[in-house]
């Protein structure tokens, strides 16, 4: 392994993956593609019964149709390019792609782009993308008259996945989901798709969860007390060693550092650089050792690097996995 | 222009590498190609007289050499992954080639890979690698030993460069500077490599300066009254538009977010998410419009980038430069 490499612990993937397939079998989960960028992990969860998947870019739908994974894709996103929606309507004949919407110009460029299916995108009270819960139905019958069909809503309560209690958690989604079933109400059509990591539970059988972060976690998400195991590791090698601290050989370019700082395993980060990180372990460490980092943040994470190296208990390399769902 | 794109304003970048040309002309400079992992950037820096070039990884040597930009390329990091250094080894033939070594390890896994050429890495402060000052000396032989030559010694006043009052930044420097000086007296060689964009004209002419930050800028380093502009931004498309704020479609994914957020020209920022940046325009905008973000920190944010685009002061792209040395 040339270092920094982002390992996948096989095991706790598979764990991860089948405990979710168990609480939300089927079209209950819309694995979101975002999280992870790559296909291969994608076909994991395809083997595990979720047929259709949440993106959040142009370039994340026409890979997973490339890669034969375009039963049923959801650009959870608003777009209004309508040379690169363009692109997804000539990918119909073999995938079926439904764009989020949420005003009279993405309705607009979804209709000029030739693409034939929509969500409404509503508000659920994160201040992002989405309508008022009042005016989807209006945007509903716009997009129908465009020629649209309009398979339901969506409403991403982004401000409610991460909030460490979850009792909290469970009585803000209450809010959310008014908004959103209010709107459904107005909007018709048979999704109702929303939800997180941090709300896969808590949702009941009318929404399809866009979960994406259980399948490799992050320290963030640890604290929610989640049955989700750490599955996504950075690997790195110590290349200097002085007296109370040593540097590996991964930082902030192999870390999405939104979240804070990623976590030495057997050591204490002082801090990360461009390539280095400084930390104090544990255990009396040399040059050329191996040590391992947990990513604050998985999504911006996967997003730096070019593979992940899929491994079993003992650290060997199954496999090799492009992340090749990133860019634009 | 599909978003999100950096984009390189021509202009400002001429002018950022004409004013450090003259500050530090040929020799006294050293780009470091870490902060924008661009050969085509890096070509424009060799126009204006800088023939010697810094890198951080072996990546970033190797596309230096395959660019033709191999004339005196530095190693600045310690590398014991030996396989990789022999990568190095066999370019020898048509490119010159020094790493830095602060260990026994180190020296032991720069002459197995077949390298010629050292600089002795020294500790000036800042808690990641380099030997203590008073062992550069015996390191310097043991290389020496090796059949390596010791070109001098090089040391980063990682801690000092970012330092908001310069003459605090210079103060500081001294201190640094009296341990390398210290160290370079035991090593001999004809190179003191040191420094950064925030102290590039506080070293005298002993030193050749390793500044990168410069020729693109970001708002960390834009808060050191520095005589360099910003020429490198992040355009984005607002995608959704609602009462009292609209979506940028650039986010956690295009922007290195370890100096904190981006900053949104004509709008006041809320947050990002992975593929969207909340904020408050300071007027209306539509959906569609675009707005341009400055990084808070540039060489994070380069690696994120499949590609720049040179455009002139009417936002015409003029060129697409690859950024070809990310990636490990």
């Amino acid at each position: 392994l040339s270092t920094p490499a982002l390992v996948i612990d096989a095991g706790a993937l598979e764990r991860n993956l089948a405990t979710m397939a168990t609480a939300r079998p089927g079209a209950r989960l819309r694995p979101h593609v975002k999280a992870h960028k790559c296909t291969a992990l994608a076909r994991e969860q395809y083997r595990h019964g979720h047929h259709g998947f949440t993106c959040a870019t142009v370039r994340e739908v026409e890979g997973m149709v490339a890669a034969g994974l375009g039963d049923d894709l959801l650009l959870a996103n608003e777009v209004v390019d309508t040379t690169r929606l363009a692109r997804l309507g000539a990918l119909l004949d073999r995938a079926r792609i439904t764009v989020a919407v949420d005003s009279e110009a993405t309705i607009d460029a979804a209709a000029r782009a030739g693409l034939d299916e929509v969500l409404v995108d509503v508000n659920v009270g994160l201040p992002r993308c989405g309508c008022a819960p009042e005016a989807a139905g209006e945007l509903a019958e716009l997009a129908r008259a465009r020629g649209l069909t309009v398979r339901g809503v969506m409403g991403y309560e982004g401000h409610v996945v991460g909030l460490a209690d979850r009792d909290t958690r469970a009585e803000q989604l209450r809010v959310c989901l008014e908004r959103l079933h209010a709107a459904h109400r107005l909007v018709g059509g048979e999704l109702v798709s929303a939800g997180g990591t941090g709300t896969y539970d808590l949702h009941d059988d009318r929404t399809e969860v866009q979960a994406g972060s259980y399948a490799l976690m992050d320290t963030a998400y640890a604290g929610l007390g989640l049955p989700f195991e750490y599955a996504a590791r950075v690997v790195a090698t110590v290349i200097s060693v002085s007296s109370g601290f040593a540097v590996g050989d991964a930082g902030l370019k192999a870390f999405g550092m939104d979240h804070g700082n990623p976590t030495v395993e057997g050591g204490r980060l002082w801090f990360c650089s461009d390539e280095h990180t400084t930390f104090t372990p544990e255990h009396p460490v040399v040059a050329g050792q191996r040590i391992t980092m947990l990513p604050a943040h998985i999504d911006p994470t996967m997003t730096l690097h070019e593979r992940a190296h899929l491994v079993d208990a003992d650290g060997h390399v199954l496999e090799v996995w492009p992340i090749d769902l990133r860019g634009w």
